[in-house]
């Protein structure tokens, strides 16, 4: 047992599960930690936990700050938004030039340029930094995104890449890029995570509703399914929730938790952002959107008994449907990640973040929340080509997603004639055939802002933009159109109009 | 021929299509109105377009404002965004107190926020006006939207009951709410043309790859269904858009035209912000990313010859599946309307604008882009219940809605199998299916939360918040399970940690 020191390496603000985690993991590794909470019931709880290691809460934020080696490196582990502001706020009067703050929380990337401008602006350095993997992670060995002022990160490194996960002997952090990289790129992770937690819930349904399965069956087909290519962190856990029991019962605890899911905000931010980027990600939307729609609990229920009945049973063979199924989850798991990492190689363009795609996968390996058995495949895939455009183009996996889609064909379509909801399976198959189309009838969306906007087109094989008088509100269109009259018929315009 | 006033009721800034012909039709109703714009082109074409007619163009701002009569009531119809506040800032010291300014354009509702409050604190009357229609609506007779000061707008109503578009002799045009509310209900109007817009692409997509259908057929297809119940201001453009040739040619302008969509952000917004009211709209969402999608052409040149071949055409029965279709159509336009209403009735909510969903109806039936015969159902929907929560609880949509659900399980259904790509139809159904689900699978998400970010969950019929230390990371779950030890395996806590 370690005796207590007087002085620590790393300061935690935020003692909550998460904190007090990455504190006990720091101290495993020889780190000395300083924490402090407002919370006295937090500071219970570290020096418990906490108890032989090298830890300490501090009630006062001063005497935590004066505990610290200079130049100190304090990591935030608060709530997003005005909270993260406030301590900000509260602690710039206690630090000195050449300290390092880190905000260790999911910020709103746009938050993250905001306060390292400032905090640069007055001599101190700052960055953002993605942590993924739970509580569990943090405590054993967290994913880490760091970006922003790489010279401050480097002063961390060391501690850093002494608590992260390990894959094949490798820690599971690099620095990610400039400015709010690391938070954008966790920001995307999670987006990615709300997209394959709404497939696995996809899954139970058509595991229980339409096969009619009991939980010990479902658990078993994800057990199996983590044995496989499927093999991830969030099947491994689900297999464990169906085998939980509810306390002093024979039924599963997840049989008596409400069906209407909550959300901290991240995964919209992704939709958002990338509607922004004008990038599609619609699986990720459709997670978004059904977490929103689950919450309306009292509408549904009205619903159902205005729409009924409930979708029957599939009348399909159930061992050759439970091998379609593992197609579809396999096709939309890879759709999913295609579009995530779709969204970063955007927002690396776009925000010059100079992201390495391939490091990118390789640290989401191992201690997040999104780690799986196919992200060798991906990290594979950009290692090959870091320029890789879109991931369904890399050779490997356009073979293992060209054997996936007829399984997805399959379970979609008799979803869908079953009354069966699968949005995201359903939402990803689309995407798949949209993008797979050389040609989109998307010409005649052109034409119709064209038609009532002026808002003009583009021809195959010209330059520029046209505008066609398409009725007879100033001239008889119905005579240009007999006519053949040449090409003052669609007039060259480079001034677009307000719709 | 009347002779032009030296002094003027109404100013329009920005002579684009949209203000000219605003101009235009005041002129027509007596309204003697002043134009000002930087491009001296359009003052020309006003001076051409308004030969004979009380309106004058002005090369001076100061000109321009000299020559209203105070108060003045001067409308910005210019490019939303930055220009708004250049325009605004130009203006101001120009203006007296007590004078009124309206801004026409698509400006996001936060800035319209942000604007009335600053312009309210300067003396001066300021309103964010909707206008829907495109030019020719803007001519002959738009669809308008005004809200924020309601005093000012009363001001100018006579106006503007003047120059809208008229349904059973009823102006379109009604004072919205407070605040940014007429923008608001401008960008989800906008939202809603998205979402059509797209269901009729698509639609053009299974007739054409999936019935092999030539353009003269489905120029036939979409006629038909304009002159029934989905009579609709965008399929009658659409029909003659198919009707257009290319000059000199035998073919449709439609087939020259790139299928590449382009857009002015009011779809994205929608979504933005409907996700940020958590209300879901999963129709215009999936309008939105395919529009993004469609711009990647080159990228689906490259995913076409990886993953073809391209979709062969359906195996149906023509005209039993072209009768599925139209009841498909049906399905998905009450959809995308009833994504729209809600996310206005929960904006209403939230922002407190005491929106009247059925007054808004109304005035959506005459001179706007998405005017369709079905806004009668939706107008008499909201007018019986004005509470409504969402249109799907109507009696009367119930049976519409009812009868065409089987059309679109086939539809979509058989594009799935096909390969043919219909993402709005695919997300509409999907929508309805889970909406009509008394239970989903979404406890799975908490339970998921809850286990490896202790987020909580909530518990049927208890109160409070729940967590459970699911694996055997501090104790043993194992022996948890199995002695079924009590409540104590659920412990309420009501302090969420971050993830």
């Amino acid at each position: 047992m370690s005796s207590t020191p007087t002085t620590f390496s790393f300061g935690m603000i935020g003692l909550g599960t998460m904190g007090r985690n990455l504190l006990l993991n720091l101290a495993d590794h020889d780190v000395a930690g300083a924490g402090y909470d407002k919370d006295a019931s937090k500071l219970t709880l570290l020096a418990e936990e906490g108890a032989g290691k090298p830890v300490r809460g501090f009630a006062a934020l001063a005497d935590f700050v004066r505990s610290l080696h200079t130049p100190r490196a304090i990591m935030m582990l608060v709530p997003a938004g005005k909270i993260v502001d406030g301590v900000i706020e509260e602690l710039r009067p206690l630090l000195a030039p050449g300290d390092i703050l880190i905000d260790g929380g999911n910020s709103h990337f746009t938050d993250t340029n905001r306060r390292a401008a400032a905090l640069a602006a007055a001599g101190f350095h700052f960055f953002g930094m993605g942590i993924s993997g739970g509580e569990e992670g943090a405590r054993l060995g967290p994913s880490m995104m760091p970006g922003g002022d790489q010279q401050a990160y480097q002063v961390v490194q060391p501690m850093f890449e002494a608590i992260a996960a390990r894959v094949d002997g490798e820690p599971c952090v690099t620095y990610i890029g400039p400015g709010a990289a690391g938070h954008f790129v966790k920001m995307v992770h999670n987006g990615i995570e709300y997209g394959l937690m709404q497939l696995i819930a996809e899954t139970y349904e058509v595991l229980k509703r339409g096969l009619g399965l009991d939980n010990a069956a479902i658990g078993q087909v994800f057990s199996q399914w983590n044995n496989g290519r499927l093999q991830s962190f969030l099947l491994d856990i689900t297999k464990d929730i169906f085998a939980f029991r509810a306390p002093n019962t024979d039924h599963s605890l997840l049989d008596d938790i409400k069906d209407e899911a909550r959300s901290k905000g991240t995964g919209k931010w992704t939709s958002q952002v990338a509607m922004e980027l004008e990038l599609p990600v619609p699986t990720i939307d459709t997670a978004v959107a059904m977490r929103d729609l689950s919450k309306y609990k009292a509408l549904r229920e009205q619903l159902a008994t205005l729409y009924g009945p409930a979708p029957a049973p599939l009348a399909v063979d159930q061992a050759a449907f439970l091998s379609s199924l593992e197609q579809a989850f396999y096709f939309s798991m890879v759709i999913t990640y295609a579009q995530g990492m779709q969204l970063l190689a955007k927002a690396s363009q776009d925000y010059s973040y100079g992201l390495r795609l391939a490091e990118i996968a390789k640290i989401w390996r191992g201690g997040c929340i999104i780690r799986s058995r196919f992200l060798n495949d991906i990290f594979n895939a950009f290692e090959q080509n870091p320029a890789l455009e879109h991931l369904l183009l890399d050779e490997r996996v356009r073979g293992l997603v060209s054997q996936a889609v007829p399984g997805a064909r399959t379970v979609v379509a008799a979803a869908v004639a079953a009354g069966l909801a699968l949005p995201a399976y359903a939402a990803s198959l689309s995407y798949f055939d949209t993008f797979r189309s050389a040609r989109l009838p998307s010409n005649l969306i052109q034409a119709q802002r064209d038609y009532f906007g002026a808002h003009t087109y583009e021809l195959i094989g010209h330059e520029g933009v046209f505008h066609t008088q398409w009725t007879p509100l100033h001239e008889d269109a119905t005579h240009k159109q007999s006519t053949h009259e040449g090409p003052e018929n669609t007039q060259k315009q480079e001034v677009i109009p307000n719709q």
